[in-house]
Parts: C-alpha cells; structure tokens; sequence
C-alpha cells in the first residue's frame, strides 16, 4: 500500500502516520519527492485498517498494491483449474457448451430441449427452477419439481446440469438432484449465499454482477474458496451502460484480462447478455475467438411462448446452426468439441 | 403495451400478432402509419407473456406503457406515505436524521455515539451489525452481540432503531432488538430476502442497488408491500458511473423522480454516495433542499481507527456542525427538524 | 509517479526501469517490500513518456501523483476566481443566474424573454445561436442573426449575455456581440476551439462532457487557460449514466468536488441535465444549497411550441417562483442575489 | 410517433394534441385502452417538435418510432456499403487491416513501421499527425509535416493511408496527401467537423463517441453522408464504463447491431478500446468472429519510447504473428485477407 501526500505536507502529518503505521506492526517507507512525499507501507496489511488513513492530515490519496483476493489469484496458482461438473470438464483444453431454457416450465419441455441441446452438442443441461425476477408478478419457476425434472432429463440424456440457486433452501435442494449450481448476477455480492455455495461441494458458476468491476467479481469468487470450494466457473454475461440496443453490454475484454488474473474458468454468456437472439451467434464466436472456456446459451422448443426470455431464445434448428459453425473455432483455439 | 411493426411488414405478420393477442383474451388495435403500422394490446396484460412479441415477424419494437409495479405506484395512492419507525415517523412533515457508525464495534464505541448523534438532533440510530463487504478477509460484523448492543443504546437514549440485514436469520435476530431493518444495495434484487423482510412486519429501508435503475427499485418495494408489509423507505445511495473522485456518483434527481412516480418516503446517503466526509455536508444540504424526507450519516468517534468506512464517517463534532446548518434547510423545506 | 512493479519481479527488470528514468535525467527511488518492489520517479516528469513504463519488463501499474492541469489547480492558486461577465460577475460572493430559451427563434421572443427573466433575477441572459443537434435534420440554430438579437436585447436590458460556440467562426462572430462564450458538452474536447476560446479574450463558461471525468474537465479548462486567458467558469450538466427517467444524471457530488481541486467557479445546468421541467426546481435548490456559484436556467416564453429543447424549459411564471423561492437559499449560501 | 397519455387523462387534453398535431398537417390516431390512450401521429413528422409535447397536459410519455437518420439507414439501403480508400476497398468481401503508429514522429519512424505492417498484411497505413490529447502539455502532433511522411509512406509502399482530423485545416492539408481522413471519439458530434469532413470528398472513418449510443453515432453519420459523401465507415473503440482493467470497455455487440442497423461497413480498434496490447489480439479476433469489416491496430517499432499509447502498441513480431492467426479467423468469415 503507498500513501501519497498532498504537496507541503507538514512534517507532523508524515510522523504521525509513521507512528500509526509502525504502531500496526508494519514499516513505513519514505520517498520525498520534488513535489511530493510517498509513503510505502512494507508487512502483512491485513493488521492495518488502511482506508482510514486517509483521513489522516495532509494526505492526498491511498493506494492499494496487492489484490485482496488470494485464492482465486493467478500470482499464486499460475496453472489454469479445471472443474469436473458431473461427467464433463470445464477447462483449457476443451469447448464447454452449457444450454437450455432459461426457465423449466414443465417436463415435457425439458426434455425435448435436452435431446435437441445434447444432439448439437452441449454437455451441461441448464434451466432455471427458481426465476429472480424484476417484478413480483412475474413467473418466479417452478423450484424444486424444476429440479426433477432436471434430474429425469439427466437420467434421460446422459447430459451434466446445472441450476441457478437463489437461496440457502434452494442450495439444499440443488444439491439432491444437480451437478452444479449458479449464483446469478443479482446474488453476486449476496455474501451469504457465495459462502453457503462454498459449503455446498457442488461446482459453483458464478455470474458477474450488473455492474461488478472484475476486482469486486474475483473477490466474490474468493468468498466460495475461502470456504474450501476451489470449483468456481466465471460467467461473463454483460455488464449496465447507457447502450440500449441491447439489454445489456457484453464485456468481451473480461475474458482477456480474467485469463491475465485468475486460473478459474471463463464462460460466456451472450443470451443475457444480449437479449436478442439475432446477437447471440456472432458473440458466441466472438467468445470463443478471444479465449473463453466455453459459452451458456439458452434455447427453447418455442420462444414465441417461453415464459421468461423468449426474445432471446434460440430455436432448435438455430442453435444447432450455431454449434456447427463454432466447431472450426474451437478448432482454432484448441479445444476439443463435440 | 404498444407493438410497433417495422416498415413493409406483411400483412400475415400483422394478423399473426393480432391472433395470437385476442387467443390470449386481449384486444388488438391497429393503427396503420404511411411508414409503419403500431398496434395497441388492450385488456390485462398480466396475461401475456408481451417480451415473446418481438420475436414474431415484422416486429420491430415493444413498448410497455405501463408500470409492472402497484403498489409503490403514486397512480394508484396519491398521498406520501407515512411510516412509523418506533417512537418516530417518517414522512412528509418532518426530517428524519439517521445516524450512527457503519458498523458496531464496541458496546461502549456505539453508546458514545448514539448520545452524540441524539443531542445533535438524530432520531435514528444506525449500527452495522452484518457487514456485506467487498472481500472475504475484511471485519464481518458482531452479528447478533451487535444487534443487543443496538438494543441496549435505544434503552438508553430513546432513539428508534435501524440494522441492516443479509439473510433470514439476520432478520430472524433483527425483529428482536430493533425498530426497522435496511436492505443494502448489494441485496436490492435479493428477492428472497426482500420477501423475508416484507413477511417481517417491521418497517424496511430499501437502498437502491448498485446499478439499479428507478424502475427496477420501485419493483424491488413491490415485492416488500406485496407481502402485506407497506411500510417502505427508500433510500438514495449513489450509483456506480465511470466517475473516480466519488465513491459512487450520488443521483439527486431521483429525489424528485420518486416525488413524481411513489408515495414512498425518499431518504439519502451522502456518506456511502460520496465516501468522503468533506463531501457529506454539502450533499446533506442538497438533499434536503431537493425534497428528500430525512438523510443517513455515518458518524463515528474516531474515524482513523474505524474498522470499516472510516474515510466517509463524521465525527462529532462535524456532525453536530451540519445538524446546525441544516436546520434552516429543513425549515425551508417546510419540514420539522428537532 | 510511482511504478508498481510485479511480485517476484527480476532484478534486471527494476534495474532496466531505474537506467531509463535515470537516462531522462530523473530520479528513481526504489521501496523494497515483502511482496512487491515500488519505484518513486522523482523530478520533472514532462522529461518522460510515463505510461510507455508499463510496457517495461515485469511492471504491474503506473499510478501518477500529481494532476497534469496546473493553471486550473487549486494547490497552486488558493484564492477561488472570479470572472468579470459583461457588467456582473460569477464568484463566491454571490448567485449567478444565467436564464434565456435553449435557442434565440425571434428577436421578439428573445426580447420578451430577456425582460422577463431579467425581472425575475437573473443577471445574464443565455441564447443558442448556434445549436449543435443529434440530427442534422433539426433546427439548427440562426447564427449571426441570433447573435444580433442577444446584442440588442443587451442593450434594451443591460443584462450580459451568453452563446455557445461551435467553430472558429462562431468565436468570432461571437466576440463582435455576447459577453461571454460557451463551450458545450459535444465540444468539451475538441481542443481546437478550446485553444481558440483560450485566444478570444472573452470569459468562457466551459460545459462538463457526456461524460468526462473531472479530471479531464479541468484539463480541457486548462487548455483555455493556458492560451492566456484565466477567465474559465465550468457548468456541471449531468453525465452519463443507465437511468433513463432523466437525460442525463446530474452530478452534483462535482460541485464540492471541483471546490477542493480547482479555484474556478462553478455553476449548475438543471435544465440540460433531467431535460424535464418539473425537476429543473428542486434541483436548482439543491445546486445552491451545495455551493454552486450559479445557474443555467431554460426560459421559454411557450415550451409548447418552442424549436429546442421545450419539455425543459420554464415559462416566466415558473422561473419567477423558482427565484423567488431560491433567495432564502442564497442568503444560507452566503451569497448576494437579486 | 406515439404518445402515451397518463390514466385518467382528461378529454380536454386529449383534445388539444389532437388540433396540435392536426394543426401541423398531420393526422392523429387514437386508441383509446382500459387504462390509458395512446396517440399514434401518422404523416411528415419533421412538421412537427415532437418533443414539445411532452409538456401538454396529462402526457406521460413519447415514444419515437422511426429513426430520424434516413440515409445511414439499412431499411432505405439494404445491400452493404463498399467503401473505395486509395487502392483497395472496405466491404463485405475482405478484411481491411489499418495499422500504424499512434502518432507519427519521424520520416524513419513511420517508414520502418509502413514496411513493416505491409509486409504483415495492413493495406492502410495509420499515423496520427494532429493528436487530441487530453492535457495541453502533452505531444500534440507533428501536422502538416506529420502528413507528409504519411504520403511518402504511400509512394514507397503502396499502402493507402488515413490520418485523423481535427480541424478544417486539418481537412484542407490531409485532402492533400492521405487517402482517408478519420474523425475521432472527441469529436464524433462535432458537427462543424462532420460537416466539412462530408464536403471534403474524401472518405471518412468516423469513431464513435466515448459515450455515444449507437442511434446518436448513426446520426453523426447522416450529417456526414447528407453533404453528398457516403464514404462513411464507422469504427467501434470502446465505450466509457466503470470497469478499470481496460482503459474502455470495447463494445463487440455493436458490430451485429450496426450490421442489423445500416449499410456502412465497421471496423474495430481493440488497441484503443483496451489500452492494452496484451488484450489486442484476443480482441482482434474476435471482433473478425463477429462479423467486422477490418481492424485498426496500433504498430510501434519502440512502444517503450513512442511518443503516444506505447502501452497499447504491438511490437513488429507481435503484430505479424497477430495478421498470420487472423488468417484462419478471416476465412471462416468468408472474407479475403492477404
């Protein structure tokens, strides 16, 4: 951590921030500049409340140098994770295709979905049973008969699934009948569901917030580890600007830095994003050409009647489309697909 | 709700749309432009799933025409509301001060406070008791220890009550110890735990989320009154933009927005907004003088060694100060003010 | 500036940095920590291309210490300015309130406004004549006739008076008429015409961007400066942001903000920053309550018919109650007006 | 255009848009629903300030419906634009790779950079001879002789060349020796700019604005193209956001929005958008995955010591192993490349 003074800043003001800082068990290092004075700070940080230091006299800024998270950091684990989900992996070497409806809606839906979605190639069945919706009189899923179904189209199809979970009840059921659960991008700072996540030992996806810088996305990721669930998949899903021709922006450029700072997975995920389905193939090779693990896709046997998310719904035929064509991609990112 | 056609739509797409409406139980009206043609669904529109429209043919846009929340709505209950928070009220006629440190430390920490922040004119202790933060390592809160500290300051000086919540249990201990509960920004769109509050009974603080626009925040009180629970407070804490020099960008005009659009109480943040305790003042003024209904402060005894958001906590002293200066704000407003 | 430099980093990679900064004839001052190495710069840095450092060999972050604006600093000029507009000034003392229609259409319609708005406060009168729109189908302003028109309704008046200028003509033009210029949002980094605003001799009102950090607003404003013309008042009218209740969101977190970092004065556009009439009031409140040093204020003598910018704009009965109403703000604010 | 009326509307005020609209020549067009009325105005809208009537009595909203840029727009021009610069074209056909330093410094400089990015695969050469920085004291350019190294660059090489504008005598000297003239960020609603860059001829490559929505950036296009010149290609190159890692957020979704939207072709330029030149490659090729029409990328053959965005700048090797992987990527798209 640095601690830059303002220019002319007394003598007094450097001591007695020295003295704090020594006082903390930790050393101060001082660089008097022409214009300014620095002020280093050498030893375990996490004994110093260092945010209050700026309110200390004749300081201009504080400065952090290390990330605060650890375990989800690239300095200290170079190799990039694999996370087994059910039968499938999610890593460096393959493609991961993770599609279905955005919402179950009932069992017959599912599993023509799930034929179509495996037949084209995805691995991981998704489809959400419990629905975080903007008003309350909106569909909110069918919670956990969502859940069995998932589990019968599993049996069925031989596919890993996954399901978002919206609280710690949802967590326990997700456990008795998916391979991996995800924590959506309202819930991203929602601390105590990433910890009861942690706990779960299920592979966790974890989907950035509306408007999570990547530093706040990888300390959220940190909260599952830290409870010893190493098994964390990012999610990229577009992130709150004022463009309107799309729901949201998708930040491409995440996959680039999160592979320069994180060994975890990066998925992308263009539905959402998007929330047009005429966008969605060209993002997802777009997703795949600068290096993300693999891609969430929603499909639906009828979108013009889905009951969330129709408009971005790819048909059967348009997504099997797509997966061909992305083939030669993955190709040329080397990753094994289909 | 309006579906505007593109330009040379065909005529089977328009009578496609038209069925698929009046098959739903609604009405279609048409009205043919020389560019485009617009059609009108009239009835219940709970009925349909309208965001599915723009995946059918020739569909160039949908537009809602009205708000999915009711409740909340000014349209349909004219009057401000009023909310009873222990022996005080929030609401047009007065200025409700909150004030109180981010988070409880001490038993003794928070009762100097709640005496300073009351002789100065606060109605409304605040406290943290558990601490949404960004990372993992950083001070979580007393929890529960935090929450009877609460307790044991309101025996004492007379002051109603706030703890923010994060979960169930959270809410569970609050009911016990305090008179409202706070929904934090991160937790906006935690609809589980925004049902849970409304189920509370007590009344609830609901900060706008992060990124949250002023029409996904009055849907997020709509699942609090939905409940049964209508005694809901809004409270403006800035909103993330690309903006460096403030913690987030304070967004004053929602003040008057909400004016137009709710019946809620508005109360603002400037210390959370700004993250700076220069700045608080200035904004506390402005507030006020915008028609907000009272202001959250965060005051703490010594800020240099808070353990959490020391740089934008008041001390006594300038708390007391802006009190002062803000009497005739308040009496400007028409509102009273200690 | 400081060089952050990688954990582990070679001793060849930090020596490599030290010869360069040192080859600029600079000084390098190294702070070895447990973890990370930083590097202090000290000397004249315009000697060095700071940023290409991050291209050196194991290097983390550059982070600068000192602002690039000098003229517009406050470190180095204390004292707040004032700028002398025609017969009036903008500063500290008192409350500026610049008022007129979005665009001059009439001689008769500017006149009647002029008096009106002179009537009611205001001591400069604003008029577009050159309008910088979205469409190049939409009116577009009448020029140099319009710069007429604000020049006799200076005389019949006495009120100073304000247009916006969008090309070296303008400026021109501009300086034969109106006592002050103004650089609009669309403009505020083409340094061209703030060069040729730094040459004009005329004060210059200097419009935030759509979304400019401060920190380069006050290096656009020094641009002007630096040509010798310290004359510079900067006017906050809202930023970018996802909400769309209002058109822009208007920060005023800028104003105590600008307060600490440079000594201009800075005035409040509510008009251009919600785009809606009714709020254009409670925010104007709030700018003053917050230490604005002024207003720009949208008068129309019929917003129903007018050819910019009408849903904004006050009629005279409005802006007469809207200053009637701020005086008592003024007065808290320490400030003459009217 | 539509206009929504609020609940409960009175007929009176009904009536009076009607005979305003009707006034204006145009026909309004009633829908008269449970809850509200809605106003369809069907004619010639440019008659009309549409926007005034927000201000009627019991409006509530205004919803656009047509798009006000005409010549820009893919439902009047449905086939792809091709674009003649110098020697080759940008269209549908090939991949267009613009390459270059960000500034131009020295005849030699520019000279081993245009053999070097020819050699690779560029077919324009970029070079920055008039540079908008944001702090006065920074290089601004070498101009007019800056143009003249471009145009010896083409004589030796062939390549064609464009350089950013500024000014109109930026305009008058570049028509003189490159091939296309660029309007930057800062000022894409420069209108003066815009204009002249129309009547100069020459084709234009019009960046979008550090915060432009893509409607406002097609409208910037309309002035361009409604002074007589189509050559319009427009480039994407980030957008502003909150996120830090990349100095802007690159937006990929616009290139199939923009593809949806209109006929002119779209380019990309990671190096500006990211500030990085690790993210340049990833982001290059996914920005040919989504359907772009080419590539700006920024060459230096010193990035530690350039004058300008060292940072960001490929090295010769990295650049020409970057044009040897894009190959495979341009084929996919079904365009010529090298």
């Amino acid at each position: 951590m640095i601690i830059v003074m303002k220019p002319q800043a007394a003598e007094s003001s450097i001591t007695a921030i020295k003295e704090y800082i020594e006082g903390s068990g930790l050393n101060a290092h001082l660089s008097q500049g022409t214009e300014v004075t620095i002020i280093g700070v050498v030893g375990d940080k996490s004994r110093l409340s260092t945010e209050n230091l700026i309110s200390f006299k004749d300081v201009d800024r504080i400065v952090p140098v290390t990330e605060t998270y650890k375990l989800a950091n690239k300095k200290f684990h170079p190799e990039p994770s694999v996370v087994q989900v059910g039968p499938t992996v999610i890593g460096p070497d393959n493609l991961t295709i993770m599609a279905g409806p955005c919402a179950v809606e009932t069992q017959e839906q599912l599993m023509s979905i799930a034929h179509a979605v495996k037949a084209a190639g995805a691995t991981i069945l998704r489809g959400g049973a419990y629905k975080p919706r903007t008003s309350p009189y909106s569909f909110q899923g069918l919670e956990e008969e969502g859940l069995r179904y998932m589990q019968e189209a599993k049996k069925e199809t031989g596919l890993a699934t996954i399901c978002e979970v919206v609280s710690n009840e949802a967590i326990e059921a997700a456990v008795k009948y998916v391979d991996m659960i995800q924590i959506g991008a309202r819930n991203m700072q929602n601390f105590i569901l990433l910890k009861e996540a942690g706990r779960s030992g299920l592979p966790v996806l974890l989907k950035r917030g509306l408007s999570a810088t990547i530093d706040e996305w990888l300390n959220a990721a940190e909260y599952i580890i830290a409870e010893g669930n190493p098994n964390v998949v990012l999610c990229e899903r577009g992130i709150r600007t004022f463009e309107t021709t799309t729901r949201n922006t998708l930040d491409l450029s995440a996959v680039p830095v999160l592979k320069e700072k994180t060994h975890l997975p990066v998925i992308v995920d263009p539905s959402h994003a998007t929330g047009v389905y005429k966008y969605v193939s060209p993002l997802a090779k777009a997703a795949v050409a600068c290096g993300a693990d693999g891609l969430m896709i929603e499909v639906h046997n009828d979108p013009a009647h889905a009951l969330s998310d129709g408009p971005q719904s790819l048909t059967f035929e348009k997504f099997a489309r797509l997966t061909e064509e992305l083939t030669p991609y993955a190709r040329l990112a080397g990753r094994t697909f289909r």
